[in-house]
């Protein structure tokens, strides 16, 4: 695998480096602080000490806050795969629950299939556990099924980690047809999936196609190769580490188990805030602003890539979520244009830290997610001076 | 090693058991929730809600909160050996501190050293990252040097794990002479140590020896050798899933990176909370009547054993900590006394649960931290009911 924790840490290093100069930064994979419900949220918590807060300080549940774990089941249910509260694992964010499928499904060794370009923190996982990582090509509706069947035929995985909506960093939607088509070749090739679903509620226009966890129920002997993992950290907040995973029936115990190792539980008074705010209307009542807020954000952002950037850099808007995925037209690296971007104070993060294998150089991630469109407009413009013509 | 999941779980079925029945309880491994600081808490995140809230919701620093690390880097801190924030990791309970320090230390295959008895969930990690668990013989003053050295000189171990202060189950105190004897034979025969000192504030009548953390600064060699976890959760609450881990300087940087793809961070409102409830000085006032009430308890089920079992348990009374180890005299099993326990409805938990090895069948562990005395003292009576003549 050619992740490494130093590929990884650039983005902190760029991130960080646009926080000291003040710039207007794109580099960032944080929701927007202002978008926090914080009222609200403290409203919740003084719920909590009003109504539960001592039984919040004891040991608790391994799986979590029963009332929690009954809004995350209804959360994720569909008519066609309604989730009981007793599937659903409370985890510290959802990056606890790729870790936990992570050593629950897999040895040091055995080959893991993600998206190309993927997630960062999930290669990490992978890198530490002794995986051999391999990227699947994709385009703006997922990923290509052609493409992954080829591989599939040359290499066995034991697992295939996604993020089929709205992904970090590609902004990727994948089509219903594709998604039962994984979720075939899964069943067909014997593996398992990752289904990592953090944005999927920040849908812009119209709700993404089913989860894999709910269209599994179509395809015979694909409920027992999914896990889906998801968290409130972009829809709540993301300093509550507050997660879940939904594994097979068949795996449940192994992953109480292995959580049971890791921490006991995970901490019980922001669940039951959770669960107050919930409750109280409050996250159905705040979703639309922050859909609708990055909405407008992601229509600025492509705008502006149209007006100044369209002869030099190719992208799909996204339909969803906190990414666009930008590649420089006539190819070069990404990286190279660092420094003038820096001098401009206009920061991205460079592709190279996507990818498990080898990297297109030419590629880099912009997020619209923190900056108001004023920002993201002015941007895009220092970008024009900064990406040379193709 | 003979430790299982299932064996584990003897704790979990004997304190449901006890809940349901509504007798009197030494089986839980809990704090007393009404000794939880419950409204001095509230009051702390009330302090946060108006004044860090937004940053605490947001994402952090993968060591944890800066404040919360300086308070727990004073609290570890001796004149021989200060601590330095930079050193500390917030954690999700000492618990994770354990998991973290094998993830980084051990390969399948290594062996663990443990006292005899030891922390059933300690096993739990050690059983599922395929470690050989050996448990080495102790006193009511710890681990027996020479016993620990006649296993070195059979077996390298690549960490052994203790809890110094007040053991659960033990509720054992190593003296400052093994501790130093100990270091040492890290030195000599090239293992690790995971010190878990969870229970190190609660002493009853004078503070514990110093931490194998302060002491490796008079062993030369040794400081590379200790890593300190613990947690707040026995001094203000379990619920919130706080603790730290120390580690080895030299190994700092691979803890990060382990516990960034465990789960990128701890929570962060409580860590904010719990950096007013120490600030405002609540830790301090409220820690001596949490010592106060377990010690009165700890003499209350001494002087009832000596009045209603001296003749047929024999144990050491606990200089601090939430745990009575006792032992049957003449041997038999402590599982064998469960069904006439329940029938008194009162409960502890056999021994057979706390050994990485053979057990001795013979000890079993009462809890005196959640009973008040009277309740304390009508327990040990029923026990002499229980427990047979010797």
């Amino acid at each position: 695998m050619d992740y490494s924790p130093e590929l990884g840490g650039i983005i902190y290093r760029v991130a960080s480096l646009a926080r000291r100069t003040g710039g207007i930064s794109f580099a960032g994979g944080y929701p927007d602080p202002d978008l926090f419900d914080a009222d609200a949220l403290a409203a919740a918590y003084n719920q909590v000490f009003r109504d539960g807060f001592r039984a919040s300080l004891q040991y608790g549940d391994r799986e979590g806050y029963r009332r929690l774990r009954e809004r995350i089941a209804t959360l994720c249910s569909t008519a066609e795969r309604p989730v009981d509260y007793q599937e659903v694992i409370v985890a510290n964010g959802g990056q606890q629950g790729i870790a936990t499928a992570t050593t629950v499904l897999c040895r040091p060794g055995d080959h893991v299939f993600t998206e190309a370009p993927t997630f960062p923190t999930a290669l990490h996982v992978f890198h530490q556990a002794g995986l051999k990582g391999q990227g699947i090509a994709c385009d703006a509706d997922g990923m290509l099924p052609d493409a992954l069947e080829a591989a599939l035929r040359r290499q066995r995985p034991r697992l295939l980690y996604a993020v089929p909506s709205y992904s970090n960093p590609a902004g990727a939607l994948w089509s219903l047809p594709r998604r039962l088509r994984v979720l075939e070749l899964a069943v067909e090739y014997d593996f398992h999936i990752i289904e990592d679903d953090p944005y999927g509620l920040l849908w812009f226009d119209a709700p993404p196609p089913p989860t894999l966890l709910s269209l599994a129920a179509r395809v015979p002997g694909a409920a027992e190769r999914v896990t889906h993992v998801s968290s409130f950290s972009k829809t709540i907040a993301p300093g509550l580490r507050t997660g879940w995973m939904i594994p097979p029936a068949s795996l449940r115990d192994q992953f109480v188990h292995t959580k049971l190792g890791t921490d006991i539980h995970s901490a019980l008074p922001s669940q039951y805030a959770i669960d107050r705010y919930i409750g109280q209307g409050d996250f159905d009542r705040h979703l639309p602003k922050i859909r609708a807020t990055y909405g407008e954000r992601a229509r600025a952002m492509h705008g502006a890539i149209l007006e100044h950037l369209a002869d030099r850099v190719e992208c799909a808007p996204p339909r969803g979520g906190m990414f666009f995925w930008c590649k420089v037209r006539g190819g070069g690296d990404a990286q190279d244009l660092m420094a003038a971007a820096e001098r401009e104070k206009v920061f991205f993060v460079p592709g190279v830290a996507f990818y498990p294998g080898a990297p297109d150089r030419a590629t880099f991630r912009m997020s619209f997610a923190t900056t108001p469109v004023e920002g993201i407009v002015e941007g895009v413009r220092r970008l024009g001076r900064v990406i040379p013509d193709a």
